[in-house]
């Protein structure tokens, strides 16, 4: 329990505002999206500046009391769920866009800033804020830096580290260390910023950044085409880097997940369920168009759909994003692996047998920004499954990435749900590394404790 | 002085051609391209396998012998000259492209392989490598990982590291820390990779790496313009962000530094040398006529030639890159620094000014890849000048760009030339940070000391 001496501390520092406990404690303390956290924070601090993070992480570091970091609470990993006797500390009142600069083409914002108000702001400039998810109404730039994010938008812009000039972040023992540049040239000692990033808050408070725009583009073009095999996606995916720049979007589905989708949205995109379908999206229409012919002509592509309506193109995304599988299958379990795109196939082949090996009646499906070497695997147990037949889901799927080579997380984050497995991508070595510099940077193990680093 | 004991060691482990001591150790491992390499290594080792470098790494360490690796010696920093009593590591026995990847877009290759190399094994298969420099016959991949290099395809492809996907690396008691991975998304844990890039040979020994291939680009449209004021630079900047996504290079010369070189390649470009000129490449041809076009119509351009051949492109380049300086002014100091692309024309200003207060003979120009933020000085002083009058100029511009917040290195590192301005760009916070990692890596401080972290 934390002590009412530290927590008059906090209160003092932090201001009535700053510091609730008891039942003034939201229950959306208690887990992210994942909804698998089960503990109330000891108090949820509520810092309003900057100065005022590195004076709360102080005194909690002076009296060892463990801090989870709370950003928009959308994580799927477990990341921000607080432990055993943590205090959460929210970022939501650290907001706000400090600066557009269009020379730089930067943006500098507070970590609590919500990704969409940084899109408006960005778009109301004639500028594109290069990060984008489906979490974008709620999630935080803070909470996408220190998960790096992935989303929508990873094709053409990269991952969220890919977008990020500078860092402010405060340290476990309270210290600031801010670096807020816009330049993208600086080669002064070593990188820290991307220790940061993707950190999942277990070695500081991020609490400003600066991430780079880009010029806003054009209407994009998109197309649906259904595809004989893998080797055949593969050979699409090959003639549409070629020819196109400003692809953006380049989305496979396999057969169970493109027919399921179909179904469940009652409609009919290609009769005949394709072993394969390609959501494809570019700036180029006639070059789209073109690489489409080809394929048709070379017979990589059997059978393609142009979108003709921005109505007719949410169509195809709603079917690549499958809305009607979480009402319909509830429980559903989805897993975020990446693999050498080469061998997407060959997991999702034994994967499915895997799985289906452990569990007969499941329906297992696969889709994913394959471009980006991204699979996703959605995994609906019959009735829903239990929490320890789910731990099962992932043990076996995540046994199939090991064999392979594969990355456990290529964007959800490790978190606490998928701490068990790190081994199974990083080597004991690279743990070791990594442990190596958590202790470096965070000695007393405040940092969100028993996150990302599994008990060595 | 290095015991007969160690070298038996050593021989043994990497056998005679792996070792060599004495009359054997050439020349070249005293310095880097910066010359400023005063010191033989006490040996020179040159291991052949990746289990080699780990060995002689183990042994080293046990013995608390300072290890410096050696590239290909093309640095500019100094950041591979050997410091007292230390033994060099090179790299240059561990060659090879070991794998093209045309679905990952990826190629594995060891460390030691020159940069061209890597570039026509790349072509060969119709794939771009994406980095080049002017040192590319010498320098190594391993060398341009360790020191982030920048170079000619910043803009479009950015730097070494944005194009860093795996990396192998020995940590200073010999562990092997392998990550090849050909993923572009992978969120598990720590992302080690941007530590060791750009560490400078600080934190491990670069083994392997996997790097991302890009499509060939086809032909470029190359543009020299004149420009009225850096106003004007600016707005053609934003013009060609905006209408040129295959913009490759934007390159822009203060007046001094264009006259010069004007004069001294005996060509006239512009009759009158206009305040400011600019070197654009791009894909798009017809696009860069039409920003061009636009450009010339609103007064932001006052004059501008249009490259008809490669020849005439190769001339425009010849301009930029300024190959007849260095015979026509011999002692010439180039610095490399980075400031937000809105401060640099204030820069120019107050850094011209701030050396001719103390150099009033000095000849002093600028020039840059200007929308990678990144601004060269050239300083010529008169009769070359002397070591110590070089450290002041460092010592001066380097307090302007500390006073406009800029970095002092923008590509070439910090090694131990820029050693001890180091924090004139990085805060002290930074600076115990970096010393943290460093400590957590490298506890024995085996690896390259004396290097990027100023003594503290
Ligand atoms: C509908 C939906 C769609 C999604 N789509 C995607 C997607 O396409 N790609 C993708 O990558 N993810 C996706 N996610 C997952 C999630 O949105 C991202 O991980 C997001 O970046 C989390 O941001 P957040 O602010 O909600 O962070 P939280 O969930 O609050 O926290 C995530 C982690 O970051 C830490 N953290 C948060 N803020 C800070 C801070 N300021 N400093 C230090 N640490 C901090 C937390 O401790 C925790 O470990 C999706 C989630 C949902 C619900
Ligand atoms: C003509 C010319 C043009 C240049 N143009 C550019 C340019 O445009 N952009 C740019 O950024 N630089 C440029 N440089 C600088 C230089 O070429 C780069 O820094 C290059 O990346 C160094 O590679 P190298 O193999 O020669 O490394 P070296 O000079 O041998 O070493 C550089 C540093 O890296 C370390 N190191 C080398 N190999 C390894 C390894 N395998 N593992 C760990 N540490 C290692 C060394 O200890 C040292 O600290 C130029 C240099 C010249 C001479």
């Amino acid at each position: 329990m934390l002590s009412e001496h530290v927590l008059e501390e906090l209160r003092a520092a932090l201001g009535p505002r700053g510091c609730l406990t008891g039942a003034e404690v939201p229950e959306a303390t208690r887990s992210d999206a994942s909804r698998t956290g089960r503990t109330l924070p000891q108090a949820l601090l509520r810092p309003a500046t900057v100065e005022e993070v590195s004076q709360a992480m102080a005194i909690c570091h002076r009296h060892g009391v463990p801090v989870v970091p709370q950003g928009g609470m959308t994580g799927l990993a477990g990341g921000a769920n607080p432990g055993p006797a943590a205090v959460a500390l929210s970022l939501a009142r650290l907001t706000g866009v400090e600066e557009i600069d269009h020379e730089a083409m930067a943006m500098v914002l507070r970590a609590g800033t919500v990704l969409e108000v940084a899109q408006k702001a960005a778009e109301a400039e004639g500028l594109l804020f290069p990060i984008d998810l489906g979490a974008r109404g709620s999630c935080q730039i803070g909470g996408n830096i220190a998960t790096n994010a992935g989303g929508l938008r990873v094709l053409r812009d990269g991952m969220t580290r890919d977008n990020l000039l500078g860092i402010e972040v405060i340290l476990a023992d309270g210290t600031v260390l801010s670096r807020l540049t816009k330049v993208v040239k600086d080669n002064t000692g070593y990188d820290l910023r991307h220790l940061f990033a993707g950190s999942e808050g277990t070695l500081g408070i991020i609490t400003r950044a600066v991430i780079r725009l880009r010029p806003l583009p054009g209407p994009r073009a998109t197309v649906l085409a259904a595809l004989p095999d893998f080797a055949a996606v593969l050979r699409l995916l090959a003639l549409a880097r070629k020819s196109l720049p400003g692809l953006s979007a380049f989305e496979a589905m396999w057969a169970d997940y493109f027919a399921l989708n179909q179904r469940l949205l009652g409609q009919t995109f290609f009769a005949d369920p394709p072993p394969f379908a390609v959501l494809m999206e570019a700036d180029e229409g006639a070059a789209l168009e073109a690489v489409l012919e080809e394929a048709l002509v070379e017979g990589i592509v059997s059978d393609a759909l142009l979108a003709r309506s921005m109505a007719e193109a949410r169509r195809f995304w709603d079917l690549r994003e499958g809305h009607a599988m979480d009402a319909a299958l509830p429980g559903l379990i989805n897993l975020d692996v990446s693999l050498a795109v080469g061998q997407l196939d060959d997991f999702a082949t034994a994967c499915r047998q895997a799985l289906l090996a452990r569990f007969a009646q499941a329906h297992v499906s696969f889709f994913g920004h394959i471009a980006d070497s991204n699979l996703h695997v959605a995994v609906a147990l019959p009735g829903g499954g239990t929490e320890a037949e789910a731990h099962q889901v992932d043990d076996i799927a995540y046994g199939v990435v090991r064999d392979l080579g594969g990355s456990i997380s290529a964007e959800h984050g490790i978190g606490n749900l998928k701490r068990d497995w790190l081994g199974h991508s990083r080597s004991p070595a690279e743990l070791a590394a990594m442990r190596a510099v958590k202790a470096a940077l965070d000695p007393k193990g405040v940092l969100n404790p028993g996150k990302v680093l599994p008990t060595g």
